[in-house]
């Protein structure tokens, strides 16, 4: 069997023809480079995890981290990775030149995160959990706090992390009781413990740094009293020596999957001297949290969609050399078996795979993308683009978490008893994705942010701009005599899910937020497979255009493959809205009516 | 936490008011059983698995079995535990008195599998493997099979297998290539592999006795030319001493759940005295070994929904205790934290896992009702309600093992960041659950068999028969008015499922196999999701009569709690049939048509 993780043909075509990011590059941020210096950064993540992340995958799993004298030990390899990770430039790709950055367009980082992840989720965690910690003391911190932390961090030399989580404080953030004192010096003392830190404590790294929420004693109760603090694990002293600075590692979650990285449970200042740096102003910790939310976010969704592709293409070079039954015409058993692909179920299996990886990866750059073209924009641009990125957000976060769980699941099906068996690695990407729909929020706080937000977001205008380049997509479809249909179909569920929005605004103000919400996860769903009939309707029209094109880029098989795969989302995957619109659109509300006691 | 697995007063409820298991006492075979009996034998399957199954399933699980010199090794216990259930009967329980069985109808034999393996999947299956393969020795082997196997498989000193698969023979068991030769002494010679061979080796009994489907030589080729054998991996020798029997362990598979049962690759005839004695006729093998499937698939949908019930009761604890976030009216942070059971999406969550657990048993339980009412009369009553049962096995085999994966995936969610972790059982129960949409046949196999045998099985009679007890129910619901909505869309979805059925039997004869039977996993979704909706109906209308009754048998929130999920499955799962119509009507042949190199 090969070993191919994703489809680097497929990602060339979505950066270079569907998004068009070589236009990024007459933006004054990103005018150092080129197209070929985009290619050029494919081709060294796709170097790197073919010839270092993936070999170790499977000795990842095989050995998870474990705690040694009150430090977490992780696979010998990581040390270096994490060296090289920076040497290459993989943490400080996105930063600011200031920074010693590469001013590389998010989407360009995120077309590299999804070639490392496809092959080895863990280490790229490493690498990309620093790059956003750093970009927060980047965008908020001191001088001082910059030039303190951010070399070394670019360097791979030491390990940012994001520490919010506490035991009683998970999707309700709000709670956070950890606390921090001011002192005379001008730092505080903070006192607490936090759970499931991503790389917070690793002897791959000479230190760590923990971007971290707490609570300034005297501070207002709620998420209006959360500050951001940087809390090393050791602190540099006055004569820039590093010293313990009360970070204890109180233990190790034990994961079903994800093995590579550790988490870790931290308790500080347990000896009262645990030294934090305040990030920006006092209280405003969540709002700063809030600022990198989006890439955290949308890392998720490639993350997840990365996984998803692993397991795709694992399967389907399995179903290209497994033999077995014959076709349902050919009755001789003494003709030879058939590899299964030809059974008309095993290619459903694999087109629901690839529906999905290729349609949520297309959906995640288009998010990276508004996301650039923010950022890199002034005026009205830079707010319409914003505006758009919010309302993806929760979609790009969730929906390929969620169906990235149905396609590693349906992966593994096509490898019959097989799949249930570690001597193939179905099952590892099982269980490796099944994080996702936990992490960075779960997929019900992310439906609650988009009905409940993000949707009358600026009155609806979020909404709007979003739907004018959806019709604009499916104008250009029109033209395509082989896309009338689906660009119908697409444009009939838009207005659908408009009538939903609208009457579901109606029940808020008639019945308050809990019916409101009551199914916002179903809505998220509704809102998602929506979303990716939209990307696979404009990888359509540019299929057709590709294929009538002089320019041959494409093979004839990858443009038939999109067009079919198109065909196979609006005919299995887009009815599912159906019955989620009949159930949306009902006005019983079990679920809220039910008591408590009521569910034995 | 509490502990709690199965929920005995549903279990009593579906057993004694829905299903009125005690008729089955009328009947000449049972005739020395009453319900009082089948309640102790409830009771005793309760006691076996809280004190002695559920109590080593997470050490089951952190040690698997593994191969010491060519012998598969299993936790200590599982050799005492064969014993005791060989001594406390349970091995013998359904077999005929003749053979020192109790006659006990299948119905309560599955009753108790469901709780023990709620408990802990792996040690009933142990048992009820060679309560399976004594079973074919029962109805098809000479008194001399009988004699010399049947009491040590039954007293738990001998294992029982089913071996049937081959690497090249899996779905396809046409393609079985082991090869027994004919001796002048009466017995064959086995040559060949399996593998995948449940319990196919291990230390916790004597001996291993495999039920293994072989080709004699010169047999016709296909399913016409496979026979049964007893190979014992230990057989007795004219003194009665056990020989080896030249059946070689190659190999154990390492799963990924599933841990306290070993799965081995099996070598037989290396040194060209494996013994095989042949079970009834030659050639007769797989006709035999299909009379026994309907029982096999059964208990894999029990054992489904046994894991999903394990998960469900998991969660539910969980949601009653974890104290996260508030109710959305509530802004105030200081006031406490509310048990995350109060929100919306988590009784959905709940609601969802009950619905699936509880519809999916009745199932079950309606077809072990069918089996024994047909397995204790003649004439038409057997022929029927024989039809019946064909009908519904693919469903009850693959429609709960499907949705157990997605309701344990539902349960751990409910744990947030702890779900993914070792920490809790919620990922146990997951990766436990994942064998059952493969063993036994996979999900697609099933789907063909009902679609392409069963649904017009003598001429469309078995689905016939089958709608005159839906119908029947039906009507018993509209009595009730809050039952009324749903009785009537239980009605529907039985002429859209009819329709639809009948479109596709055009499709057959239009365009043959291929195409008819392409979305044939679809269909059984479909017709899975209405099958559990008249469950849930039938559940409803005998709720309503408890309500209405003085006898006060069940609590009033047991009957409310039924009422709700019927009314949460015909307000978030019925309405899923509208999508799977849509696409089952169309005429896209989308995954008949892809070539497999246009699948990339």
């Amino acid at each position: 069997m090969s070993d191919k993780f994703y489809s680097k043909e497929n990602l060339k075509f979505l950066l270079h023809e569907v998004f068009h990011v070589e236009e990024l590059c007459k933006r004054d941020y990103f005018k150092e480079h080129t197209l070929e210096n985009f290619d050029m950064i494919v081709e060294a993540a796709d170097s790197l995890s073919t010839n270092h992340l993936r070999p170790i995958l499977l000795e990842m799993d095989r050995n998870p981290p474990y705690v040694e004298n009150a430090r977490i030990k992780v696979h010998p390899q990581m040390g270096k990775l994490m060296k090289k990770f920076g040497e290459d430039g993989w943490i400080s790709i996105s930063a600011p030149h200031e920074f010693g950055g590469q001013q590389v367009p998010f989407t360009i980082m995120q077309a590299a995160a999804f070639i490392m992840a496809a092959a080895n989720y863990s280490p790229m965690a490493y690498a990309f959990l620093t790059t956003g910690a750093a970009h927060l003391i980047e965008a908020f911190g001191t001088k001082e706090l910059q030039e303190t932390f951010i070399p070394k961090m670019m360097s791979g030399e030491w390990q940012g992390t994001m520490a919010m989580t506490e035991p009683q404080a998970g999707s309700s953030l709000s709670d956070i009781v950890s606390t921090a004192t001011r002192t005379a010096e001008g730092h505080y003392l903070l006192k607490g413990q936090k759970i499931f830190i991503s790389c917070g404590d690793h002897d791959g790294c000479d230190n760590i740094i923990h971007l971290m929420l707490a609570r300034i004693e005297g501070a207002p109760a709620g998420t209006k009293g959360i500050s951001l603090f940087v809390v090393p694990r050791m602190r540099p002293d006055k004569n820039g020596e590093l010293v313990f600075n009360d970070v204890h590692t109180a233990g190790l979650f034990h994961k079903m999957g994800y093995h590579g990285a550790p988490i870790a449970h931290l308790i500080m200042g347990e000896q009262n001297d645990c030294h934090a740096y305040l990030v920006g102003e006092e209280h405003k910790g969540l709002s700063y949290m809030f600022q990198m939310m989006n890439e955290a976010r949308i890392g998720v969704g490639v993350s997840a969609t990365a996984i998803a592709s692993a397991a795709y293409y694992y399967s389907l070079d399995y179903a290209n050399v497994r033999l077995q039954g014959r076709k349902l015409t050919e009755k001789d058993p003494l003709k030879p078996q058939i590899p299964i692909i030809h059974h008309a179920d095993v290619k459903r299996m694999l087109l629901f795979q690839k529906a999905m990886v290729e349609g949520t990866l297309a959906l995640e750059l288009q998010a990276c993308m508004y996301l650039d073209q923010s950022k890199t924009s002034t005026g009205e641009e830079a707010e319409n683009n914003f505006l758009k990125l919010e309302l993806l957000t929760p979609i790009v976060k969730s929906y390929p978490a969620e169906m990235s769980i149905q396609t590693t699941s349906t992966a593994l099906q096509i490898f019959g008893g097989y799949g249930f068996t570690k001597e193939f690695m179905a099952e590892l990407f099982f269980r490796e994705t099944r994080i996702h729909t936990l992490h960075e929020g779960a997929t019900a706080i992310h439906g609650m942010d988009l009905l409940g937000r993000k949707v009358m977001l600026k009155n609806g205008q979020a909404t709007m701009l979003l739907m004018q380049d959806v019709f604009a997509d499916i104008e250009k479809a029109k033209q395509f005599e082989s896309l009338k249909t689906y660009a119908e179909a697409l444009e009939q569920k838009l207005t659908q899910l408009q009538e939903l929005t609208m009457r579901l605004m109606g029940v808020a103000q008639k019945h308050g937020p809990e019916i409101f919400l009551s199914d916002a996860t179903l809505y998220l769903e509704l809102f998602g497979i929506i979303a990716i009939g939209w990307q696979w309707l404009k990888q359509g029209a540019v299929s057709e255009q590709q294929k009538a094109s002089a320019s041959k880029k494409y093979s004839p098989e990858f443009l038939q493959s999109k067009l079919l795969t198109l065909q196979y989302f609006f005919e299995y995957e887009m009815p599912k809205t159906e019955g989620l619109l009949v159930r949306l659109k009902s006005r019983n509300n079990v679920t809220v009516d039910a008591k408590p006691e009521e569910i034995v």
